[in-house]
């Protein structure tokens, strides 16, 4: 694969931008391979993904950096830049169904994942031969109300030891508290076993049995302080009937559950993701 | 098309239902087309339906309900029966947005519903000329706040003359009171421009656009005295983007409301819908 | 709606396009609304579309063609202008199945489709009074083997009386001749009731129920010499099992019919679609 | 769970069929939890699926054989019985790719799947640790055009061996010869990466790629003497775009063939699936 830069951008929308973005990617030898523009009628917000080949591109990250910063001053842009060969690290935490912890091990071996898997976090012991089969560190931190506190500390300081850049809950079933979700903002990925807004909170597969739904979903998000409300990043649906019963709800649901984190996942690792407004821009 | 009796049980579960119907009807001749049966686990409630031809049956409509009482005391059943060239009729209620009245008008003409439709009620005028192409008498009846109750009983009095079966809100913006869904228990179905549970109320879509939704949905239901709560019977969905404007939700909702009122309604009139619990059961 | 002039570009791919483009519509004042790329990696093609608001815009459409013509030599681009107030004209042709005409007649009512229905041409009589009722002139046309060629002549003087852009088949059920084809190429639409290339030819339902597939889909293409072998614009398919028998599959597919020809005459309309190696690169 | 019996029956439709098969069971105690009819309009073939409790059911297995029996040779029946506590036996055949396996593997540790997976052979080393790690007897068999059909007498020896009731092809890239499947009939899942009939063969995303095709699909199905044209399962599809080169297509269709065959598998393993004129019914 190509070494390739990716800029993401987001400022309030004007004329130029695009013409100044391309023009001084151009300018310093950028084969531009993808990009994608988007702009929110009502906010009147712009939003840039561009990622080029950096064979012919003559800026260095210090010099992209210091040069593009004052393009950036003059259109009030919020950006980052990324580097196709800085492999991002993952921690993932998860309890004691595992299915969407499998999946990640098993797609990240596939290769459609790319990022270090540096740890995996639990509150329950099953998840331990199967992450050490993947040869990832394993920690066990059982959690009760009175040790959150405590644990959640400890988590911290294995994250950070190991610069983590992005936490997966692959069916975590504890609530991170607020000041643990403030130390990873946008950088906390959720699944719910929802089609979110329905059905936050505990059990939703046997909320939708109960309400009698025709179709079951899920959602992955950001996690925010706010339960089950942060920006939304992916959702699927399968169809049930009548003939379902709750298990039934359940095995359906784990398929989606996979594949709606796994998107989202990948869909982080490889920078197209834009946040405003609680909402997610995804660049595909 | 053969004529054909339907026959829709709703019992405790015990030992030998089936097998009591089955032999009954054998008895006298009938030739089942289509059986189906259903087991709430939960509830432990049984459900069947079951439709045959009549050619060689040699019971009238008087001796069958006559004879299959004795069964259904046996079993606690509620039960009805149906007849296939018993066409039922129907009212439609529209307000100003048309789509989901002439996909029912021009599916009726097209022979995928088994139904006559006596009359379509508006509280606006635009609906008036299609509905006279197609034929069908039409009523402009505009509603206030304070002249509701009023047009409620002229609505109701018009829907009697016409001994209508079913009452369809196809887009009818005004909520009916209580004491008018009271009338037609299971014999209302309105639309609603969501995947509920999520999103009941005015103004769906926007709401959907503003959570950031990735996909929108509509749902058909039975209209009970709780606003956007009665049983649902169909449910479907489509992938949205953070392209999608809400005026590009709107108009993608629309082909999901056509698709899931025409569905509700044609299961309904082929008798094929059992409720329970505040839900459905869909014998397709 | 604001007066907007969309930009088409077809090249091999090079640096500097984007920059190229970007900064002279800049230059000349345009506000970009939308716009989007794609590189094809196989062909080393580079695909463009950008949307732009005229108000502040400097150049008339013949200086833009003058002006833009040298940028387009040095890029080597296949390249068209449109303006969005330029409302294309379109002719319907259809036979005597007639949900997907009586769903582009209502949708335009609606103001999903932005264009003129000039005409509808029929080998059938059913359609008249539909086509009447919507105010659009109304053309009875037979065909047999021996007339074909004659009627086609007539239909493509009618046509070209009309200034027709577009011709949507919808459910027409006539093989057009090689040479019609080739007056209006990329410019005829036709809907195939199959997930083609499955399918091809007549009757596909009846081949999708012998086959036992479990989905069956529907396509809108543009109209080649080769049969059910041009350009795909859209597919879209739907959920069966065994107990749909064909007449249930016929159903079915008439939604499918419906949503797929509108999608795919709304995206031509809004020149969203550009072709190369008899594909599609669709601009949502 | 409780213990079961399940019946399965295929005959030519006359009155009389589920009378008497309801009276059997119930006369001999039997609690249906679960019954399903198919009447096949063209063929006018009937069939049914009915599952019991077995605890107050008077008949052992021999009795009941011997008792049906005569039920079976008046309607002609084709017919067969089995309980729910006899857990079939399964073999999996992989090639290079996992992604399948490490999901059936995953999916049985998980409970979803009622089976004992004997052996996995593959005819390369990727596969051992997974599998090994899963605690499941490998068997690496390398496969040669000259060595084939010694390999395959070699597999069926192992199979039979082990008394495996059902093969599961996980992508496994050699085709089996006409002699080996007819020694399974009825009794090999394969699962192929296109929706059938469309891209039968080798090769198909990038067949569908070149195509331009809008949804790829996968397709699990019986393994016949005919080659991708064996009863189809189950079929599901997910929507691509331009964007998305072949790695794309292979990456997503990665997905649908894991539910796909899964789905297969469990059907299978359910005793939910009775095949007649190349197609299934699904009892689900």
């Amino acid at each position: 694969m190509k070494r390739t830069a990716i800029l993401l951008i987001n400022c309030p929308d004007r004329k130029g931008i695009v013409s100044t973005v391309a023009s001084f990617l151009y300018e310093h030898g950028a084969n531009i391979l993808h990009a994608d523009q988007h702009r929110d009628d009502e906010s009147s917000l712009f939003f840039m993904r561009v990622e080029w080949a950096l064979e012919d591109f003559d800026l260095d990250e210090a010099s992209l950096k210091d040069k593009f910063s004052s393009i950036a001053a003059q259109f009030s842009m919020t950006w980052q830049v990324e580097y196709s060969d800085r492999v991002p690290t993952i921690a993932i935490f998860v309890s004691g169904q595992l299915h969407c912890l499998a999946d990640l091990l098993h797609r990240h071996q596939t290769g459609e994942l790319n990022c270090r898997i540096a740890l995996v976090i639990s509150n329950h012991r099953q998840a331990e031969p199967l992450t050490r089969y993947f040869e990832v560190p394993f920690f066990y931190m059982p959690v009760t109300p009175e040790t959150k506190p405590e644990v959640e500390q400890q988590q911290l300081a294995l994250v950070a030891d190991q610069s983590v850049d992005l936490i997966v809950l692959a069916r975590y079933m504890q609530v991170l508290s607020a000041d643990f979700v403030a130390r990873y903002p946008r950088r906390i990925i959720n699944v719910h076993h929802s089609f979110l807004p329905a059905f936050t909170g505990a059990r939703p597969y046997h909320a939708a049995f109960a309400q009698g739904v025709k179709l079951i979903g899920s959602t992955s998000h950001y996690v925010t302080a706010t339960l089950d409300g942060g920006p939304i990043i992916e959702q699927d649906v399968i169809r049930i009937s009548h003939r379902d019963q709750v298990e039934d709800l359940i095995q359906k649901g784990r398929d989606l559950e996979r594949i709606v984190l796994s998107r989202a996942v990948r869909w982080h690792l490889d920078h197209r993701i834009l946040c405003y407004a609680n909402k997610t821009v995804i660049f595909d």
